[in-house]
């Protein structure tokens, strides 16, 4: 019965009402929350699934705006078109707060290796690298991870261009990304102690396309700067079946870096509660993107689809019962920078927010719920679940976190729950120029409003 | 029976080892070939499908010499690179041929769209080109096809970019390439003959990756010559989008042209025959690549298979009757002009070619074989095909061609076979910067080589 009711996944749905249906008398007969409030967030639930709204939000975002760096013309672009959208929609309230940054831009980039023969190489700067003043040159030392990196003579590494060839492992809840992004966020760090004079990885990416992927990387101020890149993954084999030949020589050429501040926004709607309008259920995504590509999957995808879960409890018959607040964060991918403003311009009313949550891991379809609430909010949620798991979710453990704009929030004590997104193939496309709107599957967007529009509903009707 | 026997793919083969007995059996019973050539092509095959010689050439090919665009320093590295490896497996005779060219270079390429709002699509000059001049910027005009296109008054395109919009469809033969590829070869006769400022295609590949697919195209003279170039399937996606909304303006920078002429050469090998030595059976395939990626696909893999091939050969065992000629062509990108120029070379000796095929078409497993020769002789390939068909090869028809770069010799009346390789995915690396050696599924690779090593030894050794 359990693995029938997994199975009932978007294509399959109506097929399995009948198991559905079974589940949720199952939840009536023994739920805890109301049943009207079930039986809304069922309808909630199979309007989303028919609904194009999150597409059509995130083809608006991608086509109007497209690329949306954190301090780029485009980045206030996207805050003036969000604003838009929301007050378009009728949001009860529609308001701006202030995200001020470093400002990081990205001019040219190129890389060739030089010896054994002249061939160009794809390469991408890392978000925060200095540049390199030219071409820098320099022969490249291989190390199979940052740990080698870290435990290897300097000798080894002076004057020369350190290779971190770590390649990540693809899974369905990005797993992989840890092991690898270290290499990433410190490889600048740990070569530059040693006296390297750049830092060149293998893209933290799971396919085998042309594509190098960016991200953010750290200095420490005691430590030399040095510029810091990746390498497609095809062109990270290329280097290292030249390093089995014998000596490579390489020209990076980085016109990037610092230059000044910025002011973008964080931009906030909010669907008045019906019950306790001065309680937040708060979800969202965040508005930035890298450069590279139009940012839908990362994460034109969750502001579209919390948006549309949002904008559906704009009707009568639909009111949730705290405030629903969407926010689309500004500058996440350098920082959670946006989040960490709205924990400091929220710090005193934290305890009036419920639960939070965002949508940041693509746009694959949820397979997994997971809560970070007290308690005695489970029976509750267990009610919520059930309402879900026709879309074949399963559930998952008692300690979610948010998403990443969430942590900041949750450092102070927010309870979260989270909608795990299926992100095989995610890492495929993160961070690069292939993260376009072809690679979003608008009926897997279905699925992802249907399971969002009824757990928000319902979380924002729960008994404390 | 046959259906079985269609199944023995190369995974397969063990386990299938009983049908494909069966099937050897049946041939010896009624076959007019000799039986021992017949089974020295049996162990050839079996040898050819543990062979790695296949991988290692293309291998080396990728990685030591890299891209090789026809009048870079690349190409003579190619040149010295495979008339070294030819040496080094021993071939009875290596030698060069020259060929001339006019020198086409791409310096830079880059396009933007400037209105609604500032993006960058990815973008690739087509070969034969010529350049901007710095940015050009016009308005957008959309066109479904070129036929749409021709039709059009020039009212509607004068002083603005066309843009041809047709989509080429994925099939295992590359039959979707022909009916688009006109829009990349006459786009930019047609719109410039209607005074458009330049001619923008959709690429003609696959794929829904953002690389851009170049490849050649032509001008006429008698109309002026206007820039040419290629968006990835993505950035057409975007600008498509765009114009749904209203006027673009697009921003194209091509700092591309022909400048002067260019040396490179045919590189030849033989494989002296025992029985009919000056007569030649011709296989091969073309060195150059486009700049864009390392060439794995188109044609490294077709210059490793047919070297592997006639290297087999060598031994005392498994000596060829005629001569095979294995060439690896200079410059057929830009219009088969090394095979033009043997043709030429040859013209007074193609009564001595008995056979001709080249591989070029990727490196995906050989499914289908074609003949194109005399009525006489095709009792003798029926046996031949029986060899190869245990490898999952059926029989196609009786009028092929013999690859791009034997149709010089076809048109002056050379016979020809064919074998196919499955091109499902071919275009979706074709002529970008993604067809890199990661792309070559070397188990595909030994079932091409041992389909080519034992059909080239009984070509070899058939009766006029």
């Amino acid at each position: 019965m359990k693995l029938l009711k997994l199975m009932c996944a978007v294509p399959f749905l109506v097929a399995c009402s009948e198991s559905a249906e079974q589940s949720t008398d199952a939840s009536q007969s023994s739920s805890v929350m109301p049943v009207e409030h079930i039986q809304t967030a069922e309808r909630l639930r199979d309007a989303g699934l028919q609904s194009d709204l999150a597409w059509e939000i995130v083809e608006d975002l991608t086509t109007e705006v497209g690329p949306r760096m954190p301090g780029t013309e485009a980045d206030l672009r996207g805050v003036a078109w969000m604003k838009q959208r929301f007050e378009d929609l009728g949001f009860d309230r529609v308001y701006l707060e202030p995200v001020t940054y470093p400002l990081w831009k990205r001019q040219s980039e190129s890389a060739r290796i030089i010896a054994p023969n002249d061939q160009v190489v794809r390469v991408t700067a890392l978000g925060g690298s200095v540049g390199t003043d030219g071409e820098l040159r320099g022969e490249v030392v291989f190390f199979e991870s940052i740990d080698e990196l870290a435990q290897a003579d300097s000798s080894l590494v002076e004057g020369k261009i350190a290779y971190i060839s770590k390649r990540m492992e693809k899974t369905i809840d990005g797993a992989g990304y840890g092991p690898v992004v270290a290499g990433r966020s410190a490889g600048a760090r740990v070569a530059g102690e040693k006296g390297a004079i750049a830092v060149v990885i293998r893209s933290v990416g799971t396919d085998s396309d042309r594509f190098p992927h960016t991200g953010m990387m750290r200095y420490d101020e005691s430590i030399p700067k040095i510029p810091a890149a990746a390498l497609s993954n095809p062109d990270a084999d290329q280097l290292e079946r030249l390093l089995e030949r014998g000596a490579v020589e390489l020209g990076l050429s980085l016109d990037v870096g610092f230059t000044g501040e910025f002011q973008s926004h964080n931009v906030i709607a909010e669907v008045t509660g019906s019950r306790w309008p001065d309680e937040i259920v708060l979800i969202g995504g965040h508005l930035d993107s890298w450069d590279l590509g139009t940012g839908a999957l990362d994460d034109g995808a969750g502001v579209a689809v919390t948006t549309a879960a949002a904008a559906m409890l704009l009707n009568e018959d639909s009111r949730p019962g705290r405030t629903v607040r969407v926010v689309a964060f500004a500058n996440e991918e350098q920082g959670l920078i946006g989040a960490y403003h709205y924990a400091e311009a929220h710090g005193d009313d934290l305890e009036n927010h419920f639960v939070g949550s965002e949508s940041d891991f693509g746009a694959g379809r949820v397979w997994r719920f997971d809560t970070g609430v007290s308690e005695d909010l489970l029976p509750q949620y267990e009610d919520a679940f059930k309402v879900i798991q026709p879309l074949g979710i399963i559930r998952g453990g008692l300690e979610s976190g948010g998403g990443p704009d969430i942590i900041p929030m949750k450092n102070l004590g927010m309870q979260t729950f989270r909608l795990s997104q299926d992100g095989t193939d995610y890492f495929d496309y993160h961070h690069t120029e292939n993260d376009t709107l072809d690679k979003i599957d608008p009926e897997a967007l279905k699925q992802n409003l249907a399971a969002w529009v009824s757990m928000v509903y319902l979380t924002s009707h729960m008994e404390r």
